[in-house]
């Protein structure tokens, strides 16, 4: 898509650090990373939705994201990592063309993924899983 | 794994709200819900870091990750969702098998991701491609 930031890298119109690229996929490093280190996994296809993605991109997506994560690691000497995929804004996705993070993590980073834990009331638990399996 | 609280799932000697369940993996509700409708994908086989996933079951793992997404955004009317991997304690993994988050979002649902964005110095970012390029 002709606006679109990502689209633009992939056609190397805009220059990034490019890790590695597959015939369906490229990861790239984020320019502002949580952490130094931090890559993005993106289809080279323009697609908003992770939901939209053909078997083969997501396969691809992930075998990348699991080289590059392990890849990352080595070069960082960081312990863990997140895979994050934001899908829609209400998620935090900014820009509407899929993309996987891929961030080093450490036990002094400095950074909180801000969790929760709620509880279901009595019965809704049961109800939601019939809810969801109804579209499965 | 004997002490470990998903492989007693899987096995079925905790009791769960299971919502699929295919040749490599389980997904099941998560009963501390981020947001209601939250499910975590996790392979049978017990591993604790995603690095030592086979392939087959990486693949079955996000094509359930992208069933149970669609699905779950149908049942909940949610517009978003992020869909989640900690690996590692220092990156917010709490149980040592691994596991995908599912989490269901919408604009007014109050959870918040602290995300934050860094830059790299003059140079950093060059020979941060080159350092993870190498372990690729």
């Amino acid at each position: 898509m002709s606006d679109c930031i990502f689209c633009k890298i992939i056609a190397g119109e805009i220059p990034s650090a490019e890790l590695i690229r597959t015939d369906k996929v490229v990861s790239f490093l984020d320019i502002n990373p949580v952490n130094p280190g931090h890559a993005l996994v993106v289809p080279t296809r323009h697609v908003a939705s992770l939901l939209d993605l053909k078997q083969d991109e997501l396969h691809q997506a992930v075998f990348v994201a699991k080289r590059v994560a392990g890849a990352i690691r080595e070069a960082t000497g960081s312990p863990a990592f997140n895979i994050l995929q934001n899908d829609g804004e209400a998620a935090g996705q900014v820009v509407g063309h899929v993309h996987f993070h891929v961030v080093p993590r450490s036990p002094d980073d400095g950074f909180e993924l801000g969790w929760r834990q709620l509880a279901y009331a009595e019965g809704e638990l049961e109800s939601m899983r019939h809810a969801i399996r109804r579209g499965l």
